[in-house]
């Protein structure tokens, strides 16, 4: 056992969870959270989160099944009623795969958890410039939660949100994984397809993006990349 | 259809929840939020929400599993390492039949649901001064929640949590469900047993209590009885 302290991150298995993990553990013992709420690259998802966990040896995972979400609805990323659109990353408005509150919800369990496991730290890779206007990807978000879990939580109890990738740019990404190692070829970001990432949907043309303004080649194979590649 | 407003009532089946119900009545058309956590009367206390919601004829009713409570453990409710101690009103300490952070995970739930179908209110009994120390059922940190709602949810989108009961009694309680005709009869609140309330859990305790101070007979039959009822 290592005598640094633990903290807990949320690691969804895509590029912004593993450098998130990759920060941490410079300065702490990692717990590996990872949520399971419906979407439809749940088991590549996963897949990649278990490889992260096994690079960092992490001894400490838990993996919560959220469902609900998909009964509730309301988001492209978990209905199948509504359509996983192509990316427009000049758009303003609020896209269809925003799941309604959901880094309030992963965030409660996260607490719960690190209140049991005596965690300190929550370390999660919230990126609010990419992250297409999702209310509940803001610093003023993290401000607000980070006051509910001080006043919600047992008085010896100190948790604390930790957002280490708010201010990045996706090239900023990669640029600091590659400088930490963090094992990016490991990771999953396509929002549509568990075999091959799609290339299109606007979570792999964000990513696309960074690697292309960092200069650099993502390890991973699309099967189809946006014109401006 | 109704042409009131829409409010979700996290309703537990216990006798705060289904006042609280009695209250939004008054005012909102109902949508119901049940949350399974593993607790070990939770079959009990879902035959009691349905029996609720059959008799204020709710149509919106969302039942979520959040099994990973029982992974998290820390609590006597859903850790069966854990002992049901017996009341002791008197008591200081949190104890140990506080879920960490519960309320902010049931809460989360609840406005994510309330966004998708467009609810305003999201009613919680909460009850601060008998509710045994925990912290998440205090009134600073549902101010600090509504906060994290302001924050973390669409610009459009105005969602309040409100909380009738936080400074009731539980004798309050029993004499404003009476008033508002809420039946509890078909309420549940032992923590311990399925079939007939044990009468000498915290829960069946206050509960207890709650009657002899207003007065009135509680119409649910007990196992046994503390020795002051």
């Amino acid at each position: 056992m290592s005598n640094k302290d633990l903290a807990v991150v949320l690691v969804s298995g895509g590029m912004d969870s593993c450098l998130t993990a990759a920060i941490a553990a410079e300065n702490y013992e990692l717990a590996f959270l990872h949520l399971n709420y419906g979407q439809k690259t749940e088991v590549r998802e996963l897949e990649s989160f278990n490889k992260i966990a096994d690079y960092y040896s992490v001894q400490h995972r838990l993996i919560v099944d959220m469902k609900h979400f998909s009964e509730i609805g309301g988001s492209s990323l978990t209905d199948n009623k509504i359509e996983i659109l192509n990316a427009d990353l000049n758009s303003e408005k609020i896209p269809s795969s925003y799941v309604p509150f959901r880094n309030a919800n992963i965030l409660s369990i996260a607490v719960s958890w690190a209140e049991v496991i005596n965690a300190n730290k929550i370390f999660i890779g919230a990126v609010e410039e990419d992250s297409s206007g999702y209310p509940d990807c803001t610093d003023s978000f993290f401000k607000a939660f980070n006051n509910v879990i001080k006043t919600g939580t047992k008085p010896e109890t100190e948790i604390e949100i930790v957002t280490p990738l708010l201010r990045l740019s996706k090239s900023d990404i990669v640029s600091k994984s590659i400088e930490l190692k963090a094992p990016l070829h490991l990771t999953w970001s396509c929002y549509k397809n568990n075999d091959i990432a799609c290339g299109i949907c606007e979570s792999c043309a964000l990513r696309l993006k960074g690697f292309q303004l960092a200069g650099l080649e993502d390890p991973i194979p699309y099967r189809d990349k946006p014109s401006y590649i």
